[in-house]
């Protein structure tokens, strides 16, 4: 049984929160928030605490908190806390400033607190300062997701990027799709399934091959035809999208 | 039963095919390609010819070519063959030249030979010339789909837009986080959940509501991290979207 503390109550800290509560090998010692009412509803359940003074002695702290504030809070922790691993993307291992064992525990999702889902699929990507405490979020990792990803920091801040376009960019392009059905009075609804099926195509096909579109094959008349139609914001994007797309087919 | 001839070889005649072989309410009777070769394995089931002269009398013909050979192929058609309707997503009603009644049936995926999936979700959009010839294709189209809609050309040319960004472009973004994972030696797969998740997302929420990330926070930091380990058509990508993202929430 691994002992586990999580510092923070936003969505990450929160689905980390009932997938570890949910856990057989896991036992959620303590949650911390700097904001009590955050956390109130986990009472009895957990110990709660807004007090870093008050943390329990656990195997694994993880730290949940806005990249910004891992600094910060990471040099008021004690060096006898145990692991302390934060979640983030983007910050390296060293961001932790302490001189407590350190370590990284990044769930690669798109989380809003209002969406549950199940933490089994999300892969779990895990750095550590050695090969011990490396086996340790392993152990902790593998209790929550059958996708636990050895990453080190170069890997994890370039992953971040990668899902800043298969997350981010994607969601503003089906936006625009949802703002050109709006003008013209057509359900959003009706691309959800070629939404659906634009994803899963890639898992038994490379992005490269299940490239389609005028595009690709370079259909100049389509291409005008659609940016005619287009506002400004839409057409620069439109335009950079299918140069890309042009120069890696033809 | 509704009698059906298909006039072509290609994805969406392959898919529509065996669509309508697997109807208890569609009778296809034959099938028309250019090149025999390609359709030879029909044979048995349907009727195949590749002439045009040799058509039969149907309730409903499908005109599933590419959208430059519509006009032409579209003359050569007798003005008794009945119902024409055409598959593409991008000409009008009005491309298919003929003193016939007319009418469009288009799925809108994104079909690939390889690739099998179920029509049934597929959302069929259709128009034609007559209220009565709209209900004859209405009657097919629920044949092999749940989802069908009454669009007209301008909507529907508009859904072939809306469906470049969500579908086309959505997947040059994948290929991207592709490239960045092979550069970095990571495993594509790592990504396959977050791609999944987020093209999930907005069948509950709006995509505005589901934006999160750099660009929607104004986090200069870290866009100016991220531009700095890309490639230059990668970043231009990065900032047209982050710049237009940037703009819708800030």
């Amino acid at each position: 049984m691994i002992r586990v503390s999580i510092l923070g109550s936003g969505n990450v800290a929160t689905h980390l929160i009932s997938a570890f509560l949910n856990s057989a090998d896991i036992q959620l010692v303590q949650v911390f928030s700097r904001n009590l009412e955050k956390i109130k509803h986990l009472e009895g359940e957990v110990l709660i605490t807004n007090n870093l003074h008050e943390l329990e002695l656990v195997d694994v702290t993880i730290v949940a908190i806005s990249d910004d504030s891992i600094l910060g809070l990471s040099k008021k922790l004690k060096n006898d806390s145990g692991l302390i691993a934060h979640t983030s993307g983007t910050a390296s291992l060293n961001e932790l400033k302490g001189n407590y064992p350190k370590g990284v525990f990044y769930p690669l999702q798109t989380f809003s607190k209002e969406k549950k889902f199940n933490l089994k699929k999300v892969p779990i990507c895990i750095e550590a300062d050695s090969d011990s405490n490396l086996l340790l979020l392993e152990k902790l990792a593998t209790g929550i997701s059958d996708n636990v990803y050895f990453i080190d920091s170069k890997q994890r801040q370039n992953i971040h990027i990668a899902a800043v376009f298969v997350n981010n960019f994607s969601n503003h392009l089906y936006e625009i799709g949802n703002q050109i059905c709006k003008k013209h009075n057509i359900p959003f609804e009706i691309l959800q399934p070629l939404i659906k099926e634009t994803a899963k195509k890639v898992k038994s096909m490379t992005p490269s091959d299940a490239q389609t579109g005028p595009a690709k094959r370079n259909d100049q008349l389509t291409i005008e035809k659609h940016l005619s139609t287009l506002s400004n914001q839409q057409q620069e994007i439109y335009k950079v999208l299918t140069k890309s797309i042009s120069k890696a087919y033809n």
